[in-house]
C-alpha cells in the first residue's frame, strides 16, 4: 500500500454523499482534497441514476428529516445491488429516537463496509447503553474498551467499525488497527468527523480491501489535523479548520507512512 | 462578571440551532469558539429529544419551509415547557408574507429570552414599518430610536431585544446597554448576525440573567469583529470571515472587558 | 464598460438565489465579495415576495428535492411576469432522469437570462449526448466545438449562454466572447461555478445587456481565482477557496480590464 495516495488520486472515485447540511460543504472539500470527486444529490428520484456512476457511497445522519431518511435507504439498499461500497456516520445515535430508529433501520435493511463514530454512537451500535452530550462523545474513554465495542460491532454487522478517539480504533472482524495521529483540537471545527467519514468513501472507493481503505483514511485525516494544527493551531479555531483541508490536498504517501500513525495490531 | 468566558468555556452549554442552511456551518464553529456545543438537529420528531441535552435553543427563520416552521413551533414550545432558554432571529421578518406569518406564529406560541436583529426586522415586531432591502436593513438608523424601539419590543415579549447596527442596543424592560465595537466591515461577510445569535444562545445556556449575556455576546462578537477586521480586513472578505472565527476563539475576559465596548446604560 | 465593477457596488443589486445546501455560502459570500446582496429564501409560499426586492433570480439545481423544484418552477415564472432577469446553473443536468426531467420543465417554463454550465452540461441541452462524471464535466473539449455549442442553445433558448472550461465561452445571438483566465485549479475547491452563477446574477441585476454582464463576470471569477491561486494555490485548496473570496472583494476595473482575459470575437 505504499501508493495509496497516489492510486487514490489517479483513480479519482465519484464518492456519492447523503449528509447533513451543516459540514456537507467540508466533506465534498475534503474528498475533493483527498483526491476523490464529491456529489451530494439526496433526492429519493435520483440516489440510484447518481449510483450509476459513483464507486461509494456515504451516509451521515446527521440533520434528518423524513424525506432524507427514504432516501438514505433506498441509496443503501440500491448499493448494495449495484455492488457500491456504503459507509456509514451515525452521528449522535442515540441522542434521539428519531436516530435510534434510523440506525436500526439503516442497519437492519442496508449492508455497510464502514461504520465511523465516536464511542458513544458505537457503543450505542453494540448495545452499550450511553449518555450522549449533544452530538459529542459523553463516554470515558477510560471506562470502554474500544477494540471489544468495536469488534462486537463488526462481527455484529460485518462492517470495518472506526471509532475515533484519543486513539482511534480500526477493527474488522479479527483485524485491528489503532491510529495515534491526530489532535483533540480537531473537535473545535465542526464537522472533522464527517470529513473523515466522506474520506473513507474515498479511499474504499478507490480500493478493494475495506480495512486497509479505512484505517489509511484514518491515517490520512489524522496526519493532516497534526500538521494543520502545527500551521494554525496556535492562530485559532477557523484557521485551523482552513488548514485542515489544505493538508488533505497536500496529503501523499511519504507524509501518510511517517506520520500518519497507524498501527497494525492484529 | 469578570470571569463570564471563562465560565461559558467551564459549563460548555449545548447550544441546539434551528437556523438556515446559508450560514449553519459558521453558527455551528462560532459556537463551538466561544466554548459551547452546537447541535443542529431540524427534525420535528426529535426536537424535543434533544432539548432533554440541551440549555439553549436558537431559532433563525433565514430559510424557511413548511416542515421547518412547525420544527421551530414544537421546538420552542418544548422549550419553554422544558425551562431551555429561547433566542429567536427574526431574519428578514417583513420580507415575505411567509415571514410575517412565521414571526407572529412564534411571538404568540412561543417566550423568547432573547431576540435579536437589525433595525429593520426589530422595528417590524415593534409594529414599525419597515422597507426591507433583501435582508439587511432598510432603516435609516439615525431617523429611528433604536432604545425606544427595542425597549417597546422587551415590553410587548417579555424578553431581552438586541438591535445591531453601528452602535448595538440591548434592552430588557427598563434596563439598557450599548455596545460600541464591532464595523460595518462585518456586513459583508454572510452570517455575521446569525453567529452572534448563536454565541448568544451559548451565553443564555451558561448564565441565569439574560440581559448580561446578551450584552456579553453582543460586546464577545463586536471584539472578536474588531480584531479580525485589524488581522485581515485588508486581506479581503474571505479571510475576515475566517478570522472573526479565529478571533472568537481567541476571545478571553480580558479582551471582553478591554474591547468589548459595553455600556451599561441604564 | 470601464466602471463596471464600481457601477454594481454603487447599484448593490440584490440577488434572489434558488441554490444547492453544498455552496449556498460561497455563492452569498461570492456576491457580497462583487457588491451584491444575496437572499436564499426557497420556500414556495415567499419567492415571489422576494422577487418584489430582487434585480436577478439565481436557480441553481445542484441538489434537488420535489419541494424545491416547484419553488424554481414558481420563482422563474413569477420572475418573467416581474421583469427580474433569471440565470439557470443546470448543475450535473444529464447525471439523473430528475435532472434532465427538471431542466426540461425549467427551459419550458421560465424564460432564462443567462445559462451558464461546462460542456457537458450545456451540451445535454443542446441535445448532445454526453456522459457525466458525477457532476464534473465528463466531454473532452477537444473534441466537441464549445462555440458551436453554445451559440445552438443560445438560439433555441434566446439565452446568454456561458461554458466554462480551460478557455470559457459565452455566446449570445450571433456575438461570442472568448475568456482566458481562471485556472484549472478552481476545480478542486467546490462550488467555484456556482460562486460564478451567483455573480452573474449580481452583474445582470446591475446591466441592461445581458452579455457584456455575463462576460464581465466571467471575466471578475477568473481574474479573481488566478489571484487567488498565486497567493495561495501552493498552500492548499482550503486557502486557495478563501482567496478567491477575498480576491472577489478587492475586484476593481482596473484588474478586470488587465487580467479578466474578455475577448470579444464577434
Amino acid at each position: 500500500m505504499s501508493d495509496t495516495i497516489a492510486d487514490l488520486r489517479a483513480k479519482c472515485p465519484v464518492v456519492h454523499c447523503l449528509t447533513n447540511y451543516v459540514t456537507v460543504n467540508d466533506v465534498a472539500n475534503a474528498i475533493l482534497a483527498i483526491g476523490g470527486s464529491p456529489t451530494m444529490a439526496d433526492a429519493l428520484e435520483e440516489v440510484s441514476d447518481i449510483l450509476d456512476i459513483s464507486n461509494a457511497l456515504v451516509i451521515n445522519i446527521g440533520t434528518l428529516n423524513s424525506y432524507v431518511i427514504d432516501s438514505m435507504l433506498a441509496a443503501g439498499r440500491s448499493a448494495n445491488e449495484k455492488g457500491v461500497p456504503v459507509v456509514l456516520d451515525p452521528v449522535g445515535a442515540s441522542a434521539s429516537q428519531l436516530r435510534k430508529d434510523t440506525v436500526k433501520r439503516l442497519l437492519e435493511e442496508v449492508k455497510f463496509s464502514v461504520i465511523r463514530g465516536n464511542l458513544s454512537e458505537i457503543s450505542y451500535i453494540a448495545g452499550i447503553d450511553a449518555v450522549m452530550r449533544g452530538v459529542d462523545s459523553g463516554l470515558d474513554e477510560n471506562a470502554v474498551d474500544a477494540v471489544a465495542v468495536a469488534k462486537k460491532v463488526s462481527e455484529s454487522t460485518g462492517a470495518v467499525v472506526v471509532i475515533t478517539g484519543r486513539i482511534d480504533t480500526i477493527a474488522y472482524g479479527n483485524r485491528v488497527a489503532r491510529v495515534s495521529s491526530g489532535t483533540a483540537a480537531m473537535s473545535k471545527v465542526t464537522g472533522t468527523g464527517c470529513m473523515l467519514t466522506g474520506i473513507i468513501g474515498a479511499f474504499i472507493g478507490a480500493y478493494s480491501d475495506p480495512f486497509i481503505a479505512a484505517a489509511s483514511a484514518v491515517g490520512a485525516m489524522g496526519a493532516a489535523g497534526l500538521r494543520a494544527y502545527e500551521k494554525a493551531g496556535e492562530v485559532g479555531t477557523g484557521s485551523f479548520h482552513i488548514a485542515i483541508i489544505d493538508q488533505l490536498s497536500q496529503m501523499d504517501d511519504v507524509i501518510l507512512q511517517a506520520e500518519g500513525g497507524i498501527e497494525y495490531v492484529s
